[in-house]
């Protein structure tokens, strides 16, 4: 009996407990899951034996040592401040660890000891990061096989709404953690653009964005990611000309977004004076000059960021209710924490909604002296807002390396990051029957990007 | 014998210095004088007795002890990041401190200490922050004992040039640490205005200016800094509807600053990669989207920042020979780094320079049911590059502190700042012997400001 031990069962594990589930009795699995509440699952595993739920509790030590040392392979989905306690009681007990988050350096430190150990620590094995590399590396890896050198790769991902549940002006709603989504972009965005260095600051990254279409889907806008440089190694693309990492958004969404950046709505760097008694329409006043001229709010935001009124940016903010006289009603709080609460529930799942996945690769390669262009693209919709696509792309990968690993067909030890095909190939061929499949296309002409 | 030991001799303390020798004699003092090199000092002090200097590493504690044991009052003008430990070492040996620089948190936590101690930490005793406060305070005790209810105050300070100096198309030169001013702003400032609490991100910082006239000294433009609120309550002002305290720059220079902020020139969070082989034409070249219309530099830096190459902002730029093929030559720089190494020899004072500090304050307030203004300002005009006026209002609200605590004439104890009468009157009226001097206006129409 093969004991797994999966921490966190969020939005974002449904599908990874399904796949788990589904699993369990063929493989000879146990499955416990823990997570702060589990009431909601206890439903569901009553129809499995061999499982259990219960309350966890990360930072008890006596818990989490006690859990981790009964189990085989470890899966974390907590969020990921907590990958490194987890981590070290992995370590210290000899316990595998699988998670769909990047690796921070407290985790990459723990290398050599994992390797020694002979443990696995298989991180960034999610969508993005996860899916990305894995579906990169094997086009890399086909180029490179050929004896072609890719001079540009360009990859963008996003998390969005099928066209049937996308029903909202910014055409987005939160299938990942709206915090994140809030404070995105944060930083100075670097990346390599025909061989030179580029940099992106904040308050210039959401007017910055470059336009996609992908067949049947229409088109996308994608903004740069904080780090597109540091992948350049991992993928073997040391002297690469173009490489940019991005996330994708539907046309408008960023335009708007850099309204509210304009502002400083999405500043998380201090806290408001007084949240509880202002409303959303006196914290927009916080951000403009004081004037004299009695326009309407809505005007003086459209002039202060040199827009027009009846711009659709402006259509977008006004949306929101932050020119309402509506109270923020948080007794601390942030501009960015002020904004998250405004948009949680405009941009809530609603029961049936279906999420999209779109993930696209841009590569060009010479190969025998000729320029040859290839596009990699994948859309996943998600079925209702439970089982959403994020759910699966983040989730089915998890599943499917915790089996290889169980299987004894992941032989890595170490901190792992899935670029190898021995990890690519099998996932990316089981996802595939998940109805999880890449569109490639060579093109001769001009790129359309 | 009083000793006086004052740590750091660098650019803003050479009025000090001369304030200090030219009353030794009188008073009986004997200084000591510590830097990390102290060769430039030397020929002056051989004509004072009583006087010593000496190389002095504020990191060694051995000597930090030694020389601190041996005086009666310590100056710090060392960078403001020192005066915690130079504070400590006072706490500990009994010592009394004057610094011109902010109280910072570790400072604070010294106060029951201190004052059990029966010592002294005047803090915040130079131009700004110190002169400010004294002037404010003068003003703002006036109008409280007459009944009055200040209700608006403005305070704005600026190192500038005097008008037969002002002879590049900025109108600045650097009196004051170039780092800072490179990274003037950072952060999101926060004031009052109208009962209403602002705040700029600082995106937006530099083209939130407010234009101010000073008779006979032509237009300044101000902008905000980065905290005005937390004077409200040492100020005696809690309840008080506009407070905004900012920095002073001639007309032009913010808006072009402005463009070197949106490019993401002074951003200081992330080292440039490969900084020795870029020259700065190629570094603003990193900030911009890649092109393929072969349009010139200057024009792509306009149309990015929404200007028309032709304007004066973008000719500013030019001039600091940020478009040239000039080689940064640092082996390791952040964006700020870069621009200050750029801009220090561009902004140097030259011989003969003669700087310029302008201080104005302005009042609104309410006296038997009346409104009122009333407007302070202050010009001082720097005699040369060393005895600027930088250093003179600086130094002597620093050196007249010191005499008045060896006098006996200051007996507040703890952490002190100086906004009480006992402090900032007989500072202000010997500052005035030395040509320090505010004018003050009543207005009795609308402000001119």
């Amino acid at each position: 009996m093969k004991k797994i031990l999966l921490l966190g069962a969020g939005r974002s594990a449904t599908v990874l407990i399904d796949y788990l589930l589904s699993n369990a009795q063929t493989h000879g699995w146990h499955l416990a899951i823990g997570d702060v509440t589990v009431t909601h699952l206890e439903a569901k595993l009553q129809q499995h034996p061999q499982t259990r739920a219960f309350a966890f509790d990360v930072q008890n030590q006596e818990q989490r040592i006690t859990e981790i040392g009964q189990a085989e392979v470890v899966i974390s989905m907590l969020p990921a401040q907590f990958h490194p306690l987890v981590a070290e009681t992995c370590l210290a007990l000899g316990k595998h660890l699988v998670t769909a988050s990047y690796v921070p350096p407290a985790i990459k430190a723990m290398h050599p000891e994992a390797q020694a150990k002979g443990l696995t620590f298989l991180m960034e094995c999610g969508l993005d990061p996860g899916l990305d590399h894995m579906s990169a590396m094997r086009i890399i890896h086909h180029i490179q096989r050929q004896g072609g050198t890719v001079t540009s790769f360009k990859s963008f991902t996003g998390g969005l709404m099928a066209p049937e549940s996308d029903n909202n002006p910014w055409h987005y709603k939160f299938t990942w953690n709206p915090r994140n989504v809030i404070l995105a972009g944060q930083g100075t965005a670097r990346y390599m653009e025909d061989g030179t260095y580029k940099y992106i600051p904040y308050p210039q990254l959401f007017r910055r964005t470059q336009t996609f279409q992908v067949d049947g889907f229409g088109f996308f806008d994608g903004y740069a990611n904080r780090d597109s440089l540091s992948y350049r190694e991992p993928y073997g693309l040391q002297g690469i000309d173009t490489m940019l990492r991005g996330t994708l958004r539907r046309p408008g969404y960023c335009q708007a977004w850099q309204v509210l950046v304009a502002l400083g709505l999405t500043d998380d760097s201090y806290p408001l004076e007084n949240p509880a008694h202002l409303t959303y329409r006196a914290l927009v006043e916080s951000f403009l000059p004081a004037s004299s001229a009695a326009l309407p709010l809505k005007e003086r935001v459209a002039a202060y960021v040199g827009l027009p009124a009846t711009s659709a940016e402006l259509q977008l903010v006004e949306w929101t209710g932050l020119f309402d006289e509506l109270p923020i009603g948080l007794e601390m709080a942030t501009p960015a924490q002020a904004l998250e609460k405004l948009l949680v529930p405009r941009w809530r799942l609603e029961p049936g909604d279906k999420d999209m996945i779109v993930m696209l690769h841009q590569f060009e390669y010479t190969l025998n002296g000729e320029q040859k262009k290839l596009t990699s693209s994948l859309v996943v919709l998600g079925e209702d807002e439970v089982q959403t696509a994020m759910a699966k792309t983040v989730g089915l990968p998890v599943g499917i390396a915790t089996r290889l690993l169980l299987e004894g067909k992941l032989t890595s030890t170490g901190v792992v990051v899935p670029l190898q095909p021995d990890l690519y190939e099998p996932i990316l061929a089981e996802l595939e029957t998940h109805g999880v499949q890449f569109t490639e296309r060579e093109e001769e002409s001009a790129s359309a990007f």
